[in-house]
Parts: C-alpha cells; structure tokens; sequence
C-alpha cells in the first residue's frame, strides 16, 4: 500500500480535481475511494436518503452523465458538463426540452463582477435546474431557440462519508474534519480532504502509538457534518478536547482562524499559538463562520472546535468561481498547511502540559543548554537563550504549551522543540500525563 | 379610572411642572397624590421628621406659600416665587426684613456662566435663606432698601413616597426607581417619575400575569432612597435581580448608561443591550454617578442597579437652570426612553435565558424561517437571517438575552422580536423557566 | 546603637561604595557587618562552598586585594584595582606574569558606545581574567610589553547573606529582598539594600507591635536567592502574601514596575497603586525581568512577588558602568524610592481590606466630613470630597486598599490617609481583621 505522503498533496489534488463531487452521489464515493485506498482506517458510513439527522433530513441521491445547451440553428453546444462540471447548476433536475433564449436565461447564473468567471451556484432542497456561465459566455449566447439537456437522476440513494479513528492510551480526542462536496473546485474543496489525509499519515507515521486518540471525518459539508453529529454525538462531547475543521487550506497568500463560539477553547490555543508570526495571519470572530463550525460549535454539541484557513472563504476573489484552481492551491500552499497541525500535534504528543522539574531557574551552562551568546538574533527575533528561559518560567504546568507560546509571544514549533529539548535533559515534565 | 398611557405623556409633565416640589411638603405630596390616581397599586408611605435612616435624619417638613423681594423705594417686586419656584433657595427660612442692596445680595445665587437663566439651589441640613436670579436679573437690580419677605414653615412633619409591587409568578424582582425633590425642572424631575408611571401602566396591561415580580419606586433623591432602603433592605437585596434608577430621561438628544460600581450587573447587560445602535448613546463609570444609584449600590446594600438617562445629569447645558423646561423634555424624548425600557420588561417576560432546542443548525426553510435573501438591507445593518442564525447560535442557555444581544451586537428590541419568532416555532425555550 | 534613619541615606551609599563586593568574599562580608551594626535582627547566613542550592552549587569564594597592568618600559601603572574596583574582571583569578599588548588586550574588556566608562563585567562561573578599561584608556595604552599582576585567591569558603524576621500579630508576610554583589556601584547595587534597611529601621520604628510578619533579605544576586529559597522554600510558600524585590531604586528619574509572572499578585497592586500619577511611571512585564524575581517567581515556588526599580535595570546608560555612581544616585532619589515603600507598608498595618460600616451613603457633613467644596483644586486632581465619597463606594470589603486605589485612580498614599481618617470616625473597619 503506497503512502499517502509519498506524492507530492498537489498530485492527489490534480487527480480529484474532475470528479463531479455534490452531497451525493457517484463523485463523492469515488473520492473517498480514492482516500480509503491509501488508509485502511478510513472506514465508510452512508445515511439512507429520507432518514432523520439532527433537525434535518438526508435528500435525495443526485447523479449526472451530462449536460448542455445547444442553440437549434447552428448546432453549437454550450455550458457543457464535459468542459466544466461547474456549468450544471448541483442537483438540477433531468431535462431535455426546447425553449427560446429570453426563457433560458432565467435559468442561466452568472457572477458579472467577474465577467470571466464561472460561479458555484446549488439549489439543493429546492427543486430547480440551470446552468452556471460566465458573464460573458451568457452574452454572448446567439439569439434564437436552444435544447436544454440534463442527463441527470435525483433517486433515493445514500449520503456518504468517511472516518478513521486513531485510538491511543487516552480516551481524548484530537479531531479533524473537513468536507467533499464540491465538483472541480480547488481551494474550497479537495484542499481540505488532501490536508487532512495527510494529518492521518503524519500521525499513524510519526506516532504509531499515540499518546491520544485522533479522529478523522471527511463528510458533505452541513448534511454531512449533522448526519455524523447525529449518530456520534455522545461520544464526540465526551471525548473530543479539541477539533479543527479544515477548509480553503490550499492557498499561500494568508493563515486564517475562525474562533470557537468563545474563543476559549483549547482548539483555538492550540491554533492561534500555531499560527503566530506567519505572514498575513487574520483572527476571525465565530460571526465570520461558514463552514462546519456552524455544526460542530452550534448549541446542544458545542465542540471545542475552531475552523483553519489560509485565505478565509468568502474572502478571496476566486471563491465560489472557476478561478478557484491551481494558479489558487500550490504544492507549498498545502504543506504550509500540513506544518501547522503538525505542530499542533506534536504538542500533543510530546509535551502537552510542561512543568519545570527545578525549583529557581535551572543552571544551563553545565548541561550546555545555555545558546551561544554571540549567535547573531535578526530584528525582532528572539534570542535563544531568551526564549528557554521565558519558556521555562511559564512552565509552571497550569499552561498548555499552546498558552505558553502565546504567552512568551514565540512560535509554537519552536516552543515544541523547546520542550523536546528540556525533555532530554530531564528539566521538564508533562504535568497532565504525570497525574 | 384613566390609565396613564392615554394621554400624550408630555401633558402629564406639564400639569405637574409649576408644583412646588423640595425634599418634603405638600408639593410632594400633591404629585404623588397625582400619580397614584391613576395607579390603585401605588402605596404612600411616610416618615416622620427625625427618624434615623440609615446614617441620615429625616429632615423638618418645608412649605412655602409666597416669598419676594421688594424694592421699598419704587414697591416693585423681584424674584417671585409666583412667577417661578426657583426663584426661592429650598429650604429657606421664613424671613420678612428690611435690608440694603449689599446685604441682600450675599444671599442671592446666580450662574454668571449663563446669566439669562436662574439657577436651581437647595440648602437642606444647613438652616438658611435665599433667592435665585439670572445673574442679569441681579445686575438690574435698582440701589437702595429692600424688603425680604419669605413666607415658609419648617416644621415637624413627614418625608412622603409612594411604591408599587407587582407579583409575578416569581419573587424575583425588577426594580425602578425615580425622584420627586426638585420644583419646575423638566428633565431632572419630572421626566424620571413619569416614564416610571408609562412602565408601570405598560407592565399592568401588557403582562397582567408577569413571570417576575416588579417594584416601582418614587421617591425624594438621597434622603428618600435611603429611607426606602432602611425600611425594605433584606427584601431589595434577596428579591431585586436587576434595577434601573431613571433620572433625565425626557430629551431626545442622547442616550446613557451610568453603570454599576463594577459595570457587572444584569442590570447593566440589560440597559447597554437595549442602548445598542441608539443615537449619541454614551457609557459611564461608576465614578461619573450622581443619581440614586449612589445609594442602591453602596456597600451594604449594592444592589444590582444602573441609572438611565439621556443627556446625563450634569452634562447637559440647562441642567438644574430654568433652562430644564420644555423646549429640553419632549413626547418623543419621552417615548425614547419607555421604548427602551419596554424592551427590557418584554426581554425578561419573553425569554430570559434563550435555549435553541435542537441540536447543531435547525433548518430553517422548511419551517419558511429563511428570510428572503433578496431583502435590501442597509449598509452597516445585518440581514435578517444572519440575525436569526446567530441569535441562536448564542442562545445555548448560558447567555441572558441581553447577553446574546451583546454578543451579536444586535439591538435588544430586535432580540426580542427574534425570540418571539422562535419561540412559537418550538425551536427555543427559556432555559431558566425550565428548571 | 545609632539608628539608620539618623542618617542621610546617601551618606550610607557613599560609606559603602568602595568596597569590593562580589558573589562571595571580605567585601561582602564587610558590607553585611556594616547594616548588621544598625540591626540587631539581622541575623547572618552562610552557605559553604560546594553546597547544592535549587538546581545550582555554592562557588568558590574570591578574594583580591590588588591588581593592575604595569608597562614595563616605563613602569606605568594602568587599570589599577586600587584606582577603581570596576577595572577587575569579577572572580579573576591570580595572575603574575609578563605579556606583549596584543596578547594582553584580548582580556580586556571596554564598552565602545561609552568610550569613556569602565565596564562591570564578571566570570563567575567560568575560569578566566581580565581587566575592564575604557575604550579611550584602552587605546591609549602604550606599545610594549606589560606586566599583568592579580593578586586573587578562589578558594573554598563561603556564600554569606542576612535576613531579619519581625514578628507580627499574624503569621502573614511581607518580604522585601535585595542585593549585594556588585563592587563600586551606586545605583545597580547600592540604592537597594540602603532602602531596604531603611524599611527595616520604618517598620520598627512606626509598627513596634505589627500586624502582619516581616521578612528582610540582603544576598547576592541569583545564587543568593537560590540559596535562601534553597533552606526556606516551605516557609516562604507557605507565609509571604506579597513580596517586593529592591533594585536599583537610587535615581530620581523614573518609577518602574516589574510584574509578576502574571501580573496578577497582591504584590503587584500594592506597588501599581503606589506608584499612580508618579512621573515617568512604567509598566514592564515578566519578560522583561533581570534581578531576582527570576528566582522567586520561578515555577516551584512562585512567590507573589514583583521588582520596584526607579530606571530600571537594563533601561539607563550609566547601567553596569563606572557611570552608575552618586551623578545617578540622590537623597531624593533614596527618599522618593523609600516614600513608596512607606505607602505600601502603612497600607497593610492600617487597613488592608476597607469596609464601610454604614449602609448607602455616610452623612458626611454631620461628622464634619465634607472636605471643603471652595479648597482650590488644580486641574486633572480629584477633589478631596470625590476621593472621600468614591473610596466609601468602594470599601465593600471585597477590594483591597491597592485595589481600590486602582480602582479611582487615586494614589495609595492618599487612599491610606482617607482610610485613617474614615477609621477614626468609625465609618470602615479592615474587613478581613474581624474576621
């Protein structure tokens, strides 16, 4: 079985990236075929169309062969499903009609801020069709009569999903999450699942026998996420200490983080500590949610869970469009993303809650822990030496590693080699895992 | 028997505006006399001259029938109580004597600041007299003798106030409170004492079955407030979980919230809640008191109260001047400041503690809860379905909806409306009613 | 037995200043005797050579009594012991020996920004030798050969320090630390154990029979402290309520505040509410510390405890340089540092946690109370009727007197003065002493 880490994230995306993903249907389980080939963990669920999830319902199982529009007279196709599975609006009902172009526009979306730009445009509890075109596309249409064709079924079917649990000597659970619904969007889809199958290579990797246990969903996003809170819920408020949802994690323009309905949980430490100093770093209130954090967070759950970003949907130009592609998502894009779970976790699992051993500060000159002096430090950078000892001071084992990195204003990465170092030399312990 | 709210309540301020008012005397006792004909509810009570309360003394009774100066010369008057009660210091001795311009003017106070106005002066605990005149008035004066003729008693006699309780189906009280001491000022007097009779007409009609119980207060500032708290302290401190002392609340030019000593209390939520988005709406501290919040929130007692005003007392130019009349108070400054207390009452009659019922986002549309998203909606004002959405992500049961309000920087009465809707769509409870 | 306070606490610093202290040896032991001889309570500790303190060991003790570089062709003498302490490096050891300039000069040690200051520069913990010039005599030094004589002995010996305990009505302390191992130095040296002796000689003078116990330290720096918490960790974590550490306390240019690890100590109140409205007042954080509150803060036993520093540390030219001498160092500047100690102190024997005794507002004007209302205020003071009035509201027994100084912005020893005034009328009582 090949590794999931052992192709570039970008390669993984690429193949996806044509697959008609919706909330259901033939696209998604062939996405999660794909992930389940690389990770026998992955274990499938799927939800009958009709049943009862949370204060919803599973719809209908919706599949498409093709779609277009053809102008009578000449023949041309346009908006054709083969070119762009972006051009059929998702879950537009089957149709094979003709009909005058004024009749058909009304039927036709477009975004004119962005007049290149096909939109992502759904109507899933609404019974519809259309299509989705650019703004120029749309005018450029010739006058006279079009057929309408979508080859497209709406049946009872099954909602799918995938999760891989990770169990380790605690019950507590890291979780990660993130969504395939989406047909050929990059950012806003395939980077989240291709970031999180590679958080579950890390660790089964890295941490064959972890310290906690991890859990992993990839689910539609909304439906999904109520369907997998509906069955799992109990356990979910039980264990899970901290979660992250995954979305637009593909970009190399910004690091962004959604906060917890509060702002106070070890999920949002965890992530703020992560991201400090990374270029274009944005806070966003739980008012700017979209994603399953509006599930995951919302009342009666209440997950310590916040949602990561790099360039926050809703607030790059490309989203919701055919811009979003791969000038958008980059090689270094994702592994960015990848290097701050990694961090994350390997908080987790090396040192979560750091005590000083010593009482007073430690001498460090004679067990050599004391950074060369005259190493030169860059402009507001920290020096070493600096950074041991304030991280040695706040090591006082009521602060999760996440808070001390805050607290003494340093990285979490380096707080975490911090700690493998103070380890070593046996001048810390993990106070929680003591107990 | 009228009720209250049928008449503009303007007209009530300016029958009871040329009413001679001080701390004690018939003055007082005929605006209560007033008030409680429209209210079977209000109950007078009286306390003796001498009688200890709290660290004070009730004081003697003072009433006056006629006081002025004359200018024995030309016989012609100044200063004449009949032409405006300010005109006499309060408290005045009696006094019928002959004396000269120089002498007479030590006792005579003006506002060299605004020398058109007469300014408003008291001299309680300290045994005097006095006359009040626009500094221009003073420098008209014509040379010579004077007679000084003050026609007052200051006798054994009774601190009066009336008070109104209300049961509801719970002990828990919400407290108002409002002062009558002072003669024809407008805004500090008697806009406080008739919007509290607005709330106290609105409570009885709207909610003749209340959830909580209610106490209104109207009282002479200082003295009465304290004699209201030696009388009644173990029942305000067990019973009142929120009080709002209403002082200035007739101009419609600002909005303000005097808060509590630590700014903490429900109270607080409430009234800032309700204040959100309102024009020139301002907060101050505890330091900036001057009302009868000095008293419900000392120590000992501290109540859990704020003051309401809108321009507050002291920051307002004709503030205890003849310029406090009704080119400052108005109907609509009025019913500014009982909309936003109505909105309070209908907060805690409503839905105190929001609770959403199901679990992770309800669905909205199939319930037809979605509103249009094509609705316009002003720039700078949410859309109301980004309203509804995070009111009840917020109302998980923890937060009062005032709380709530805050949190989504959503204005209370808008909250309420919210909570309405939900509420008749079971899709939230009032968690505290519940238990 | 002449008292300390006889004295100009300057004529203390300038008695002092040429004694070559270090970490351990004859200047030390000197300067001890020397506070020893006004203080029958301080009591001598030493700590042997060799002896594990906390996570460090006792050093050797050093001694000198000369050393100079000699140029051999003319004989003259340069960097002289006898001309300044500072021109040795700290725990050198001996040396006799000839060498060429070039050879020589890679053990000189200069400042080169203040070319015309002698560093202070040590090796205590690494065998070395060398000499401090400035930068000008370094260059001045002439071609040739030079004799390099050090007549220094590193032997076992001891770490000496002293400590007094005054016993209070309670067991609860307060601790005041400084230290002693730098030579020729005013400010960074001097200024703190001179005021902490005149604390000492405050307390015992103006509190004979004091409610609260009383701790006073002089060590060296960092082993000092190490090794005093060493021998009495459980009594220090089990007695000290708030603890101040003394450094560089001598110039009158500024008032500095060094926080606790959290900022958040009654250590910290106390000395934030005594230094309000002092000039160039500054706040530093934790990260920012550099004298022994690294020890005493330390995780293990993280004292309450904060440094007061006028220019702090660190933060003036003349710092560890010939400069810090009686140009930096004033009476003033001792008297202003000790005035801030003194408000701190009278705070806890008089009354440390305020409660007003009467419910609602005092009368005040009955118990002639009511400060003046025509005493000229000067512009951004606060009245002394608004402190009396604002401290009453705040006296709820919850607030210490630090707090609540904090809390209307009103300096401590003011706040210490209202509360002399208001307990010898019987209006507050300290809350936590009826207890």
């Amino acid at each position: 079985m090949k590794k999931f880490l052992d192709y570039d994230l970008i390669q993984h995306a690429k193949f996806l990236f044509p697959f008609c993903r919706s909330l259901t249907g033939e696209g998604v389980r062939s996405t999660l075929n794909y992930f389940e080939s690389f990770h026998k963990e992955l274990v499938r669920l799927r939800y009958p169309s009709g049943e009862k999830v949370c204060d919803w319902q599973i719809p209908l199982e919706w599949n498409i062969k093709d779609s277009y529009i053809q102008h009578i007279k000449t023949g041309n196709k346009y908006a054709e499903f083969k070119k762009s599975n972006l051009h059929i609006l998702g879950y537009s009902e089957p149709k094979n009609e003709q009909m005058g172009l004024k009749i058909l526009k009304k039927n036709i979306y477009t975004e004119p801020n962005q007049p290149d730009l096909i939109p992502y445009v759904t109507s899933y509890y609404e019974r519809n069709w259309g299509f989705c075109l650019s703004e120029n596309q749309k005018n450029n249409l010739p006058e006279g009569d079009y057929k309408v064709f979508i080859d497209s079924s709406l049946k009872k079917g099954f909602l799918d999903m995938s999760h891989a649990i990770l169990k380790g000597e605690k019950k507590e659970e890291l979780f990660f999450s993130s969504y395939i619904c989406h047909p050929s969007l990059a950012n806003n889809e395939l980077s989240g699942p291709i970031v999180l199958n590679a958080i579950l290579d890390y660790v089964k990797s890295k941490y064959p026998k972890p310290k906690f246990s991890y859990r992993f969903v990839i689910l539609p996003e909304t439906i999904g996420a109520l369907a997998y809170i509906s069955k799992f819920k109990q356990i979910l408020k039980k264990n899970v200490i901290a979660g992250i949802n995954l979305s637009c994690v593909g970009d190399d323009r910004a690091y962004s983080h959604v906060k917890s309905p509060y702002g106070d949980t070890l999920a949002d430490e965890a992530l703020s500590s992560a991201l400090i100093n990374l270029p274009n770093f944005k806070e966003y209130s739980f008012l700017e949610r979209g994603s399953d954090e509006r599930q995951y967070c919302a009342p009666g759950i209440r997950l310590p869970l916040c949602t990561f970003c790099r360039s926050k949907f809703g607030d790059y130009p490309e989203y919701h469009t055919s811009g979003d592609n791969f000038d958008v998502v980059t090689e270094s894009g994702l592994q960015g993303s990848l290097d701050v779970i990694k961090s994350i976790i390997d908080a987790f699992e090396i040192c979560l809650y750091p005590l000083t051993k010593v009482i007073g500060e430690p001498q460090l000159g004679k067990r050599g822990l004391y950074p060369n002096i005259s190493r030169k430090v860059n402009k507001g950078e920290k020096h070493p030496a600096k950074i041991r000892k304030d991280f040695l001071q706040y090591a006082d084992g009521s602060n999760s590693i996440f808070k001390i990195s805050k607290l003494i204003s340093v990285p979490l990465s380096l707080c975490v080699d911090e700690a493998k170092t103070l380890l070593s030399h046996d001048l810390i312990c993990d106070k929680k895992n003591e107990e």
